[in-house]
């Protein structure tokens, strides 16, 4: 820690994209790059040490890298498993990013870093216990306890997407039945969106889709709940249902008082967080005894890994 | 916090009994005062504040009080909800116990008190992300996260019983559904030896209830176990799977690396442990990419959440 902080960079590593932000003294982002995510490990660093380059060419006198990986990140900087990049694991990201760039790093997972960029300039301001749920292929966590990260023992905490709901449920590809992610990310809302167009009246949702229930995505069902369609309603109120059980779990483990949302669903707006917010009031135990429980939007948008990220290499700054 | 501390005394209050110690400054406990638990909120404080006088007189110089309630207590010390305390609710028992005892008081749950305790002097020494769970009539649960007890925006964090795991499952007297503790506490075994007792192959736990299935109890089911009845052994390997299936989630959420178990349930040692910890194994996430989860007995037993209370205590200490 430092009384007068330097610049810092931070870069979020995506299955998609590699995202970089420059962030200076006051905290605040003065510039940004991006590059298409490559395959593998080593082309992903390159893909990084180019985007630091860049950065550093826009803005002088960056002190520290943060690094938000799409996986399970050891306390040592160790990418141990990344379900969404093919073939990447037990990658040392953060030792070969100081060899390569010089900078000390810090390497997290990118939820865990999305939290952290929420809490220093969005919506988890003030904040002390929170959450952060990406809602996409699977549920990303970041957690965040008395005002700092939850890393767990190993750096691994936050796989919220798998904790089991439906004992003997769905199987999910990570070997276990009934995960929590199975039903309350995008993925589960195009599986209940698909099994309602596959009905008498989901004409409207299977139109969305091309005409074929089997090709329904998590946007149809929003669009079409959002025009007004009964089917579609009644897809998101079951979605809500499934969000607000697990979200329930989590307030009775952690009592957080504010749960941000992320991920593409959450631009589907009101359609969405209003019958999720009901539920999660429904279901909290204890509701009676504690003060409603704020599920708000993320507003840092595709920043916030990158932005966390940055904040983050605050920590490992020299002196 | 102070460099030389004095002497401090906790209290753990449960359903049927209040216990005190006095803990010197060297951390250890130097005596020890028990009262039957009366009925009704302010029996309970008064059954305290004797238990503290008659400390008081056996330990000159005591400097402070912590507190453990059995249930829902907030940041500013008040009892909100007591399941076993019938009639107790927002009861203020920090400041109450201030104004009749003059010490300044920290009151907490009852399982964080004890996680604490087993932090400090017992089986989780040196860790810094545990689970303490108390596995009785429901589960209780104390969460250490970097080396700090987990509280919560409200005080109200480690509710762990009432994680759901079966969406739509068995009722819990908390209003929901299929709620982990309705499986893996002492209630959740007794329940599966009782359908046990109930078939045909059921003769020796039937016996050892007297005759009757539906008196079976927790430590029938151990017993028939460790003396190798079949039946009993499967009632004992389909518990520890569910005990297992929570306890996966918690590391899922937290990353911890010790668990440790109390309650009555524990004393039935390897007979309980083993299978327990075999299913832990084999149900956590990311198994090859973590060190195993040390599932350890806590070693202070009905001792823990008081001497933990004491040792909080510390943290009010003026100076």
């Amino acid at each position: 820690m430092t009384t007068t902080p330097a610049p810092t960079i931070g870069i979020d590593v995506g299955g998609t994209k590699v995202l970089g932000v420059a962030v200076d003294a006051t905290g605040e982002v003065v510039a940004e790059h991006r590059e298409v995510t490559p395959q593998g490990g080593e082309a992903v660093l390159a893909a990084m040490v180019a985007t630091v380059e860049r950065l550093r060419a826009a803005v002088p006198g960056v002190a520290a890298l943060g690094a938000g990986m799409p996986g399970l990140v050891d306390r040592a900087g160790v990418l141990r498993v990344a379900p969404n990049l093919p073939g990447v694991f037990d990658l040392p990201v953060a030792s070969l990013l100081e060899a390569a760039t010089g900078l000390p790093v810090r390497a997290d997972n990118d939820a865990t870093c999305a939290l952290w960029g929420e809490h220093e300039l969005g919506a988890a301001r003030g904040a002390d216990d929170a959450l952060l749920l990406t809602l996409g292929t699977g549920i990303g966590g970041g957690i965040l306890v008395d005002g700092q990260l939850a890393r767990g023992a190993n750096g691994f905490a936050g796989e919220l997407g798998h904790m089991v709901v439906v004992a003997g449920g769905i199987p999910c590809p990570c070997g276990r039945q009934g995960c929590w992610e199975r039903y309350a990310s995008g993925t589960g809302l195009a599986r209940l969106g698909r099994e309602a167009a596959g009905r008498p009246d989901g004409a409207r949702l299977r139109a969305l889709a091309g005409g074929a229930a089997e090709l329904v995505r998590g946007e149809h069902v929003t669009a079409a709940a959002e025009a007004g369609d009964p089917a579609a309603r009644a897809v998101v109120a079951e979605f809500a249902g499934w969000f607000a059980l697990g979200m329930a779990n989590l307030v009775a483990i952690l009592d957080v008082d504010t749960c941000l949302l992320g991920g593409g669903l959450v631009e589907a707006g009101a359609t969405l967080l209003e019958p999720v917010r009901a539920e999660v009031a429904r279901r909290i135990i204890g509701a009676g005894h504690r003060p409603p429980v704020a599920v708000l939007p993320a507003v840092l948008g595709e920043h916030a890994g990158a932005v966390g990220a940055a904040h983050l290499a605050r920590e490992v700054l020299p002196g």
